[in-house]
């Protein structure tokens, strides 16, 4: 397979813009023709979390941790202009007036596209993070399978 | 065309630090006889603004936004130790006593490389940017001229 | 040499979570037997700094910067959720109970596996840091030589 057939990106950051600029690239690319992999890690899980509360069986750290981490895209900061969270609803609103997808929306359409989600699970392990409190279609693996992966990519970014 | 003849990023935080990083990175590349191509989306895009006020036709909520967003390189804050802008006087001045470049020194010596510069349109919809607020040199595209781009090149940086 | 036997990456952010990242791909690829690159710049510089006060010849503002950037790894805060410090305390406890090897360790792990680990030279001069404050065995370089090793890598992040 041609290495311009491919295209990896680590999602570190978990704000809504970032995980905007993520999935822009992603679902374009799919589009393209291309097989995407996003790998999921640190804040970028958050992107993934459902947004009901799931009880899952955690330590009390692990309890504290998930509450004030933002539950999906729906709760997600910016990374500029947050202003105490008016920024990402002034952000919103400005997209839907441009007819530009939510965040939602790109991720069932980059599921759509069979792009590969990937979660890392050595941070879900350290943010105390479950497989239930992801939501659907994910796959579960660690540093050494996206490295294998942005081998046979020309194009990784680490977002 | 070798890849290693090119080099794209994309310029997504508009922090000063960064954008410095970007440009040094940039014009770098091009004085060792790369193509480059700065792809500018999002936060990246104050990077560019003109200095002046454009008075441009704006809804209210573009023009509250662009109010509160940074006009051009003299304007721009730091990712770290910004300290309300104390921060960014400090390394101006700072780098100014080691005889480096400026970022407006920079950007200049990157028009002068041939370095293209892409202003994400998407991006410039969302924000309500319009060209004539934007220097003068640009191109203007989208997700998918950038996807063509990194394609051809062998590095290919998120900044 | 194949350039998937080489990887590169720019760390820019002293972030404890993403200088976590930045060695926990570095010591993934370098373990699977690839020749491993890391170009510490600005703010990543501070992940290099030993935990001691040096005492180096300084201006003013050279002594006022160096006080108030982060001397090593144990100093570094979050990217996201720093909570004035309680974050990285709270992160570096799961980290344990998990038993996720720390930063310090990690940086070892690099050393030992030779990760070669380069000071960008000219933000050492700009923020004012001299070799005597940077642990042992680093490298020292521009980013000339950044991108001549990026050409030669398959896999290039900007951390």
């Amino acid at each position: 397979m041609d290495k311009n057939e491919r295209l990896t990106m680590i999602v570190f950051d978990g704000d809504l813009d970032k995980a905007m600029a993520s999935f822009i690239i992603a679902t374009g690319a799919a589009a393209m023709g291309k097989q995407v992999t996003m790998f999921f890690t640190f804040w970028g899980l958050n992107v993934l979390r459902k947004e009901e509360v799931i009880h899952a069986k955690k330590s009390f750290m692990e309890k504290m941790f998930a509450r004030m981490m933002p539950r999906g895209p729906k709760k997600l900061g910016l990374s500029n202009m947050n202003m105490a969270g008016m920024g990402p609803k002034v952000m919103k609103r400005m997209m839907k007036e441009k007819n530009v997808s939510s965040l939602e929306e790109l991720i069932e359409m980059a599921q759509d596209l069979d792009v590969k989600m990937v979660a890392c699970t050595m941070s879900m392990d350290v943010m105390g993070l479950q497989q239930e409190e992801l939501i659907d279609g994910l796959e579960y693996a660690g540093v050494a399978s996206y490295l294998a992966e942005a081998d046979e990519a020309n194009t990784n970014l680490f977002i």
